[in-house]
């Protein structure tokens, strides 16, 4: 086994995100579940972009933002996702780059334009998605470089994947691809809409051993095991998986391991202004750490810090370099 | 003459911004002026493109900004501009509209794409801009609706519009139609730089009775009357016009008419986040002030209030609505 040339390499849906300020009864009257993602089609996301007020336009997808994030805090990034050769995959292609990830994928020359998540974000700053998938659903196995995969400490999947078929097949060759190389897989659950379409096959990755490290917030955990008590949540995801960590905003993260369970505090946000990527950058610090064999409630706090600095502006990428704010804060980057 | 039906009309560059931070040796390396708008060719627009960092993309332009501001105070407003009909260009198309300004242009089916201003902010909040005009250099005299403009109180005219030829062609029918209806033309100088290469040009509009209102901030004063005197210049522009607003950042706006000149102070900001935009939102609000007949003096609070409120976060649009900003800050709307 050779030394890594990644830290992590994300899998994911490659997205623009179009977000806009709204009130929550836009929501109400728009039909949508405030704080989820619904996958919508090309006439549902021209009516709603239709409907909503003046956006910005700005680089997201799940995996896409948490590689960022570990290359602001200076680790070795990369990232298979799926972009049409159009304006909107130029600037994804762009953004990603710029913030120092390896981005090889083609962009596709025909079929479906990039993906789009129109994101509504409310004054209490939570954020509800619609999310036309566009050219992304056809990320596929061909996609997917063996060498790349070979080489990351962790291949990281987003749950949202699971959606789009193709997308399916290149995930599971990559966790085969990254455990023949003796690597580890880790997965975030995305969203507790996502794990209500694919508890089964979620449950089912984590007890056949596909991931190693799972990521899931509190709406996900309930959702995965049908529970409402967060005991019996973590108790169950205990036995499923050899480490998982569960965030729960304001009161900060459960590191869930064979060994048992350690609470991380989150770090202090003046106001949140705007959720997107909360989550997507607790996991850039968290596998940042992992990967560098950091001790968990380390990475955890790493994670914290992405966390509190993404809620903090618009948009799910830092703003901050996070390895400037790590030292800042005394932690070891 | 009847009632308007537009307190302001705005004609200018259809410009979607495409906005990033940047550290100050980034300008020195790329030889731009700190501060300064330069006009590119495609070429060099991918080039700036490809060296800059992650960036958002977020409607821009001008009189754009300006007539989104008027709309935010309640006021009526009307756009005129050219995008192509590509992804940034209906980008530009919903924002505006989104912002309650009617926008009737239509984009262009072929030629060169919707324009583009690649912004650099620097630390300081101050912005560099690089301009690749695009479809917005066709504008043409067509493009303008001669009922529109006889129904607005002030067609308002960035000078930026004077590098492209067939909208200077434009800009003059505009003004001839207003005039002939008994309306008011205001114009902004827009940009040192601008007025360095159109400065006779301009002095005539002043001097011929083209235009009746004025904007310009302290460096494009200096520069029309080449003085480094900011009181030679005030005198001089006296002269020329009927009604002037020189601003100057912190130090506030200096109304220059016939009778005199007065001095308007600046709303405190506590950080400069983002410049772009202030001189735009400043003129939305004096100009929304003028329309509706209030005195010069609170007119330019109005102007001051909404500068502050955009340089106070990213992007040249306002995020709060300007009426409810100006009841809380005991102004009239």
């Amino acid at each position: 086994m050779t030394a890594p040339r990644y830290d992590v390499i994300g899998i994911g849906n490659a997205i623009v995100d179009v977000l806009a300020r709204t009130e929550d009864d836009f929501l109400v009257r728009q039909r949508m579940p405030k704080g989820s993602m619904a996958l919508i089609d090309e006439a549902r996301a021209e009516a709603i972009y239709a409907a909503m007020g003046p956006a910005i336009e700005i680089s997201g997808g799940s995996a896409a933002n948490t590689v960022v994030g570990v290359a602001s805090f200076g680790g070795h990034a990369g990232f298979f996702g799926k972009v049409k050769d159009d304006a909107l995959g130029r600037v994804f292609a762009h953004d990603i780059r710029a913030a120092g990830v390896a981005f090889t994928s083609l962009p596709a020359s025909s079929g479906p334009s990039t993906a789009r998540s129109y994101i509504l974000v409310t004054p209490d700053g939570e954020r509800t998605m619609n999310t036309y998938l566009g050219a992304a659903q056809h990320l596929s196995s061909g996609d997917i470089s063996e060498d790349a995969i070979a080489a990351a400490s962790i291949t990281y999947l987003e749950g949202y994947l699971w959606d789009p078929k193709n997308a399916k097949d290149a995930f599971l060759k990559a966790a085969r691809i990254a455990h023949a190389s003796k690597r580890s897989v880790a997965l975030t659950l995305s969203d507790a809409f996502c794990v209500d379409r694919w508890r089964g096959e979620f449950l089912g990755l984590l007890r056949d051993g596909t991931v190693d490290l799972v990521f899931a917030n509190e709406r996900e955990l309930h959702s995965l095991y049908q529970t409402a008590d967060f005991a019996t949540g973590v108790a169950s995801l205990r036995k499923d998986v050899p480490l998982a960590v569960v965030t729960r905003s304001e009161k900060g993260a459960v590191i869930v391991s064979r060994d048992g369970t350690e609470v991380v505090p989150a770090f202090p946000v003046e106001r949140v202004v705007d959720a997107t990527g909360a989550g997507d950058l607790f996991a850039a610090g968290f596998l940042y750490g992992f990967a560098r064999k950091l001790p968990h409630a380390i990475s955890a706090r790493l994670g914290a810090l992405a966390a509190a600095e993404v809620i903090s502006h618009i948009g799910a990428r830092p703003e901050r370099k996070l390895s400037d704010l790590a030292r800042e804060n005394g932690l070891p980057v």
